[in-house]
Order: structure tokens, then C-alpha cells, then sequence
């Protein structure tokens, strides 16, 4: 079976609201590392159709503070697939609702594991990639695949 | 100033968990009714480029129950705009990541009120309505707002 | 099987704390439509003796801001009843504790459909109303219960 | 200045949601130690007009398991005053709302602190017993006072 | 079967977050006596190795008020044993991470109960005091105890 | 000013509840992540005396699941710094409380940077390592933050 990269994306968004401020009064980063879980989370299992487990998360960059109001956007897409492991690029734009245009405040790469109902790993469709960035973002998730192997 | 009824869209989604379920392990309508405040409030935020409350809230209806590991979007859109005031068209749709694709589950009209720095109420820009659905929505909500004036 | 609408008020009542407030610093308008929620089905599970789900929320109007370290009391009580379906008053009252008097800050119809251990929609109690106002109640339900059935 | 027991009286209720279960799943002791504090926090600050802090607590006894979808009274009253505090007797009622009436599941005694401005102790209203209950109460709060003192 | 008092010994700790203020901005009393309350049961429960139940929490003081962003050490130990019941000491400290040493906040006694699997009192290890720290406050616990079930 | 990896150590631990399981039943990863960046949020804050965000995390690996009811022990430790930044080391170990010793479940490495009272970058204290393992630990930290800057 296989499934193309842009149809496993999901959009994950929400108001950040006072409760999830940290001691500073910014948003708490580990709010926001939730959030990109439930994305990861959400696109893995809707790509497998199974449950999925989060293996690892590698390369998670914080590039700008987000703010209390501030709506955040999750984008996930699956870009690299081994056998039972599915490798998910998460963008987070936020937009400051009074004034402007998003812009780019994290990005990460989540692994997840497929299982199957006894929670053993299980085959995961593979992935078609339509797009020269889909091809290139491919060849880049098999690169950190297989170093992380070594 | 104009605006548009499509530029004023936004969509917040999120994956129901289990502390969002009720008494009977469904999710509980009271977070659904959250999620779809937080979503009128983006828009209508975005919208006015200002602070905005919500007024009212009116034909709230359940189509279907919402279960834990649902996705749900709630896509949010001005509608209808008064002097301060503007009616935004909530819908919620919900899929099961596993099966299926999306079906509707919930549907509103909330009313929000723009507020200048003083909380004083302060004006909106005009509604531009472009297609012929967005019209229609115009024309029903202007109904609704004049009924419920008297 | 009769119940009066008396006996089915529950009375659900909270002191707001800043984790609950929204961008504004306010209480989110949210946070207290899920207290709402919660005290309609209180109520009609009360009166049902059974399970109840929420079917729709009509005429919710914010009359008031609600503020930190305000007391917050939802009264609920059943003014209609259907086939399977009892429509609940609640209204919202808010008293500043270190200040004055409560004051009506919210007030909406919440219709709630009563359900047997099969999910199916079930017989509730017939609604004996005793005051003037509890019958004038029951009128103005009637008239919400069948212009909606249209 | 003097003020009645009675009218010191604040009821904080509530229905039991999933989200506040412990590991066996019956409510967490914990979340209902906190909406007792609540209610004796709005009872003393009520009572005193004027912030307040919980000092201690007595005497906290659970009688009763409680269960999700139970709904929660908890009824506080200042029983004893001394110069800046009060003390507060809290007693929590639960009713299964698909069966029968209420039952006393906790009771316990928070002694709170009337703060001014500058967070210093200062004098709260003499307490006014009026009924036999409400003078024994008073005494018992006083030798527990004075025991407490040594 | 024996154990003794120190190896009962757990530490709960947790950084305290805008979320977790009460109306005044410091921490909320109630959250502080949760996390107690979770300490108290994690520590019983590692002992009897079995369900165990809060029964009662005395003496129960505040000592120093806590801020956000400060870090709190709940420090858990069974200090006395009954037949089914445990009586465990939770000792609260405090640190201004950016400051300075840490400070003792709350202290309280939580009485635990231990339950077989069906939910009835059940057989606690002899507890083994070992230093004369340990030995004194286990008769000081027994006097509590014995005076507790006149 | 110098300070040595050891002091820098700070223990954050949770018994875990039912509201912050996932979908499946277990320990949402998100809640595990966000737990563990208040660890390192703690310790960097603690290490360095003023505020500090998180600029990123790598390598963070599940190595087991973990349940409600268990108690997780995040230990962060500074185990290597740049002139504003510090890279924590983060392990976490869970514990089944009614059966057996705790095992490692999760590691990730966070890099955290000082700011000063404006927000700007700040020097942190050098690290003293004294142990073959603390050596060893800021030799690799040092690879790591050398091969990112690339």
C-alpha cells in the first residue's frame, strides 16, 4: 500500500490562552512541545491508520517566543517512512491576531512507531512523494534514518 | 475600511483527549463549547484588529458525539457585521483518524462585540461578500440580528 | 412518572481563578459555558435519573464581564419537558466577595435529551409546574420547542 | 463591627469530571482538598472583605469514596474568630445524581488569616452566633484555638 | 513482613507555574495540599505495595507563602504504622531557584489506609524506626493516633 | 565564576494521573516532554541565577512507555556550556510503585540560553566537571554544540 506526503498532512492550531504561560509570562515551551506531539501523533496514525507511539524527536528548534493570544499553527507531514517507523517534519507558525502576517517559531522531526493491536510494531504504507521538496525532504529523512541507526 | 468574509476564516483544531471526556467517556460538550469560543474569538480578533468579546451565542446544536481520539476543527467565519458587532458562523467537524473522513458535528452563531482600548464598543470594518453562499449567509444573518434587536 | 420543576434546580458554584481567565485577563467566556454545561446536565440527569447528552444551546447572552476572585453560581432548572428532551434554564449570577450583591451576568436555554443504556433516546418525567412563573416557563418553552421543530 | 455566622455561609459545588480521577479511578483526595480550600477561601474572604490566606487545616476526614459524575457540595461557614483569623468549618456533601440524596463524605477546619493591603495581619468582624449549633460550634473552636496556641 | 521508615521515603517536586496562582497571584494553597496529597499516597504506596486511600490529614500548616517559579520538594516517609493504616509526614520546602537555599513552606500528617483488591483495610509491614530521629517520631504518632480514636 | 555539574542537579518528579494519559491509555509523550523541560528550565534558571528559554532539544528518545500511577523522576543536569548557552542533560526514570526498581525511560539533551533583565543573551558561570564522567559528558557536549553551529 502507499500514500503520498501531502495527503498524511494535519493542521493542528490553537489560541494560546494565560494558562499555558510559563514564569517569564511567555508561552511555556513544553506547551508547545505538546502540541507539536499531538500533530506528530495525529498524522502518523491517520497516515498508518493504526495506533502510533512517539520514538524519538531530533532537531526540535525554537526560533522565536510565542505569546499569550498568539494564534499557533502545527503543520505535520510525514516526509520519510521505514519499515514500521514513520519520520514527521513539524512547522509551528504563530500570528499575532492584531497586527500581521505568521511567521516561522519552531520546527522538529518526530518519530513514530506503528502498532498493531497487541502494540507490537507493524508495516507502515509507503510513502509517495510527488513534490522535488517532498523528493529532496525523502532523501534527507533517510540520511538522519540511518545515521541514527549507527 | 473593508474586508472581506473569507479572509476572516480561521480554523483551530485539536485532538480530543481523555481528561476532555465527560461523565459517560464521551468528550464533554462544555470543551467543544470552549474550543468553538476560542475560535470565534480568533476571528472575530483578527477581523477587527482589536480586542472582542463574546455577546451571545445562538442555535448551538449537536449533530453527533465526539469520542476521544476524534480530530476536530472548528472553522470559524465572519458572517454578518453590525456597527460594533459581528456574527460568526462556527463549524465543527470531526474525524476518526483511523477510518474515515469528516463529517460535521456541531454548528453556531456567536455573536462577538469589538472593543476599543477604554472597553468601549468601536467599529468594524464592512463585510465584503463574495460569493454567492457568503451572500445568502449575510442577508440570513442580518435577519437574525434584527429579530433579536426587537 | 411527575417531577416538579422546583425539585430539579442544582445550583453549581465556583470561585474563578487565573488559570480560567482569556488574552484579556477576563474570565474566559468559555471556561463559563462549560460550567453551564455541566450544570444542565446536573440537572436533567437529576430529573431523567438517567444519562442526558447536551442537544443544543439557545438565547446564551452575556449581560456582565466575569473577573478573577469572582463567585460564580449557575442555577439550572428544568422549564420544559418533551418526549425525551427537557429543556433547562441556567442562569448565571456573580457576587465580587470582597465588595457587594450578586448580579446576573449569563442566562441561556440548554436542551438536553435523556438516554437509556443502549444510547437510545428515553421517556422522561412529566413537568408539574406549581408558581405562575414556573408555568409562564413552561409556555415560553413550548413556543422555543416547537418553533424549532420547523 | 459584627457579622452572623450564617450569612458567612458559601456553598462551592460541582459535578466530578474524569480529569480529576486518581489512579484507581475514584476522585483524587487531593482535588477535593482543593475545592475545600477554595470554599473556605471565599467564605473568610467574604466574611472579612478583604484578601485572606489559609494558615491550616484540622481535622481534614474522609468519610466517603467519591466517584466521577458525582456532584460535590461543599459547605463552608466561619465557626470561630480571633483577632485576624477565622476558623472555618468546611463540610463536603455528595449526591450520585441517578439514584438517591446526599451524603456527608468529608468534614474539616481551615483556619485563614485576613490580610490588608501590605499583606499584614489584619482585625476581622466579631462573629455573631446566633443558634445553639452555631454558639456550641464557637466553643469548640476556641479550645481548638487555644490548644493550638500551646 | 517489616520495612523501614527511611526506605519509605519519596520526593515529589515540581517547578509552580502561572496556572497553579490563586486570586492573590501567589500559589494556591489547594494546589500545594494536592501535591502533598500525592506524595503521601505514592510514598504509602510503595510501602504496602497494595491501593492505599487517604483517611485524614492534620496539622496541616502554612508556614511561608510560595511564588510562581519557585521549586517545591514535597518530602514523604511513613513515620507510623496500625494495623492497615499508615501515618506518613509530608514536609514542603521551598527555592527561589534564582536566589537562594531552600526554606521549609508546609508540614502536615496524611493518614493512609491500605486496601486489598477489593477494596477492604488490609495488613501494613511493621514499620522499623532506625535513628533516634525515627524512633521519636514514631511515639509521637502513636500518641496522635491513640488520641485520634477516642 | 565557576560552578561544578553536580550542584547544577535538580530532580523534578510526578506520580502520574488518568488526565494526562493519551488516546491509548498510557502517558501522553507531550506531558513527559513538558515535565522534562521544567526540569531543564529549573536547573539552567538555578545554574546560571537569572531567566533562561529553551533554544532546542535533541535526541530526546522513549525507551519504555509509562503508566498512570508511576512515578517519573526527571533528573537534569548542566553538562556542558557555550558563553550564554548551557546543554542539560535530562534522563528519565519511572517506577511502578507496588512492584520493582525504577528503569530509565527516557534522554534528551536541551540547550538552554541566559538572558538578562532586557531579554539579550547573558554568560553563564563556567563549568567545573570533576568526575572521569563529567569530563567525559562536556567533551561530547562540546561535539555536539560545535556540529550545530555548522
Amino acid at each position: 500500500m502507499k500514500k503520498t506526503s501531502s495527503e498524511s498532512q494535519i493542521i493542528i492550531s490553537e489560541v494560546m490562552m494565560p494558562q499555558q504561560a510559563n514564569v517569564a509570562g511567555n508561552i511555556h515551551g513544553g506547551e508547545i512541545m505538546k502540541l507539536m506531539d499531538s500533530a506528530a501523533y495525529a498524522t502518523a496514525r491517520r497516515y498508518a491508520r493504526t495506533n502510533v507511539v512517539t520514538a524519538r524527536v531530533d532537531e526540535l528548534k525554537f526560533h522565536l517566543p510565542i505569546f499569550v493570544g498568539d494564534l499557533v499553527m502545527c503543520t505535520a507531514q510525514v516526509v520519510y517512512t521505514g519499515k514500521a517507523s514513520m519520520e514527521v517534519a513539524v512547522l509551528v507558525d504563530v500570528e499575532d491576531l492584531e497586527t500581521d502576517g505568521k511567521k516561522r517559531a519552531l520546527t522538529a522531526f518526530f518519530t513514530m512507531v506503528a502498532l498493531d493491536k497487541k502494540g507490537r510494531p507493524t508495516q507502515v504504507p509507503s510513502l509517495v512523494c510527488e513534490t522535488e521538496d517532498e523528493k529532496k525532504a525523502f532523501e534527507e529523512g533517510k540520511i538522519r534514518y540511518e545515521s541514527r541507526k549507527k
